[in-house]
């Protein structure tokens, strides 16, 4: 039954909104999920898009808007009237509101807040606009269900009827005193099996109570939620009052986009793209990383070009030189990326950086051994027990330089308060070129000199 | 008032296990958070942890059995009666109790179930074991709330209390008729707002119902999770009865779990690794891509071999060799890695293979053309005109190749069924390198040989 986006379909809708069979688009798209009515107008002109969205009642309209792609929804934003705007985000729970605005300029905020007949829902949003959008302040919601401690049941039952109308989905109930400071948590499930007499007191738990403050970071809201497995979690200020929750929805969008940035930077492309966004953006965007690779390259040249003369007498040096670049660059991303990951994951790093290296190169040692091994016989058969010898020093020399710097540099830009994904892309590997070129016809020169 | 693990915390409390301490622990240990206490256990012995354990309520145990590593979570469930593992499944969620039954054998399975004294509890497991692991039968669970059609508000809360016993957490209600078949769903809101003696009939939503059928993928149920928003799916069989339903936070783990394995494709790492693993362990996951590298590092020195007179004469055909391999590399990744991504974000791709191959080449010769130009200066630097125009010339012809393979093979591997994030690691850059030093030394070949 569920919904299938075809071309065919999008063919159909353009003929129908070229002549304006409202009776149609109601029936055929209006009638459909908001997310995917969002992914239809997504593949409209923004002409066309306009019009069936003004075809749909205004609730709808503003759960469309939440689900469009974020450059259709600017596009659509920057066409309503202040009014349309302010009818809009009415609508809208005040954390989805308050993003919209945010993205506004300062005058404009103001006129469509002043054109907001729901004074509270108003007052909401300024609240949450205080905050950044990169702390738990900033992705909660002010849309929660609260009772006393010293409610009875059926009190309880008549207020959360009021504040339910406001709510949209209803998970659990957080319990405070007269001041609003948090005291514990109260599942649905127990109320609705209570007497209606019985105090909130005596149902509610107040053992091992989450909460965050609002200056968290996401980061640590997400370790939290997932630690707990929590669906929402109640945000406190300094003093434990309770001013919004977070659901775990909101902080799965923010996890996939990091998780997707983290993965970009690990392969090269420095900003998020559309799939449809145009050849030249998409160039730009991998530019960057390009250009860092190409210095390497230029950097690996310098290198070798300060042993032409040996290169000229021993040509079998250059066979090895992309085995010698690859490994070192395949070990570097390894280790980087086991650091990364725990990093991400929000692990406490019990023992400290350096029994992490020490680690690492331990794996160094074993890999390289093995590796060495295998390559010294290869290599002695390309050009004799000295190409073989420098191969396999160089190799093992590598590995463990390789694994040391992508343990290192990761937990350094940690420390810095850079990503350390940055760490497991083309700039450890760049970087593990031009060492690893260095060790091995530096080895090679050595070794061929002493034999000689 | 979160809970911090720290080595003083665990040292202390090895010395009370070791002198018994019961008061110690209960007040320190167990008053915790189940998911710290697992922390906890995780970082003792297993006998330390046994003992633990054993101080706990029987429905704490279950709580953090659910929460261990799984390896210290095998290793407990082994060390316990069939009676005890028994009573443990019985007071876990269906989908946590299939899970571990699932990981024993056949006729420990069977006695571990005779041993339950629940009979509808038993039956929903041994349903449940009926699915494999990675569809949705085997993500979900059988407690949920469900009401009919036909009932007034007063019986529905009256059936709520009583389902509502073995429902962990309550989010939304299915509605069905008295076959069981899904109709739709009804907010916890609605119920309580609404009046004891209106039909649920009225108040229930049975528009866009999203449901999944038992035989769905994860993934396919993590995209509809996510792009509908939703906390909680229903699962339907065949006939469209409800069967059970699906968290999102087992869909998360199940992402993460995902996600992670991503990753560990792309940086080359075989499996997922604890981070207290032995060096042995870490080593031999890491081998296998390793080796691959090392193939492609053979095969390459092989290559150039085959150029080694063109070597001996022009030694400066060696020092672009890493720039070569690098380039190729990064190009082929950021390619792939976006086709690897649109993959998993399940996007419906629109256009097909061609399109898309298409425009990845006309970005390869965007990036092609600008890094060209910029190598030929340097490279003429290097070593002549000659050596500038085999550089740029083989570093364009290389970027389009690799743009062009990068986005191929995930493609290919995905409509093979194989997973496509293999594409974004050692794998592709490997190729690349063979085929890049190929290029790069037929064209040095053919242009040193025209312009001698």
């Amino acid at each position: 039954m569920q919904f299938q986006l075809t071309k065919e379909f999008i063919d159909q809708l353009k003929d129908r909104v070229a002549s304006e069979d409202s009776a149609w688009i109601h029936k055929n798209v209006l009638e459909l999920h908001h997310a995917d009515i969002a992914d239809v107008l997504d593949e409209l002109s923004h002409e066309e898009a306009k019009h069936v969205y003004y075809l749909s009642s205004e609730e709808l309209q503003a759960d469309i808007l939440m689900d469009l792609q974020e450059e259709n929804r600017d596009r659509l934003i920057e066409s309503l009237s202040t009014k349309e705007l302010a009818d809009q985000i009415e609508n809208l729970d005040s954390d989805d509101a308050a993003d919209i605005l945010g993205e506004l300029p300062e005058d404009k905020i103001q006129e469509v807040i002043s054109q907001m007949q729901d004074d509270a829902a108003a007052e909401d949003i300024i609240d949450l606009l205080n905050y950044d959008e990169d702390i738990a302040g900033g992705l909660m919601q002010k849309e929660f269900l609260k009772v006393e401690l010293d409610w009875p049941v059926n009190r309880a039952l008549r207020q959360l009827r009021r504040q339910a109308e406001d709510v949209e989905r209803v998970y659990n109930i957080f319990v405070t005193d007269a001041e609003e400071h948090l005291l514990g948590v109260l599942s649905l499930k127990r109320l609705l099996i209570a007497n209606s007499t019985t105090k909130i007191a005596e149902l509610y738990n107040s053992k091992n109570i989450i909460s965050v403050k609002t200056s968290e970071t996401p980061e640590q809201v997400a370790v939290l939620m997932e630690k707990y497995d929590l669906v929402t979690v109640p945000v406190v200020d300094y003093q434990n009052k309770l001013v919004g929750r977070i659901t775990l929805d909101d902080v799965m969008d923010y996890l996939k986009e990091e998780v997707d940035k983290d993965f970009q930077l690990a392969t090269g492309i420095s900003e998020p793209m559309q799939s449809d966004a145009s050849i030249w953006a998409i160039a730009k965007a991998r530019l960057p990383w390009l250009i860092i690779g190409l210095a390497g390259g230029i950097l690996g040249a310098k290198v070798i070009s300060g042993f032409e003369l040996s290169i000229a007498s021993i040509p079998e040096l250059a066979f090895f030189i992309p085995l010698i670049t690859a490994m070192g660059g395949n070990v570097g991303v390894q280790s980087s990326a086991i650091v990364v990951q725990s990093l991400a994951r929000g692990e406490q790093q019990i023992g400290g950086i350096l029994s992490k290296i020490w680690k690492e190169t331990l794996v160094g040692i074993v890999n390289g051994i093995l590796l060495s091994l295998l390559i010294f016989g290869i290599a002695t058969v390309f050009g004799g027990i000295e190409l073989g010898l420098v191969v396999s020093i160089s190799l093992f020399t590598v590995i463990i330089v390789a694994a040391i710097f992508g343990t290192f540099i990761p937990l350094i830009l940690n420390k810095y308060k850079v990503d350390p994904a940055l760490a497991t892309g083309p700039f450890i590997t760049t970087m593990n070129d031009v060492v690893g070129l260095f060790i091995y016809f530096s080895i090679g020169l050595l070794i061929f000199s002493l034999m000689a």
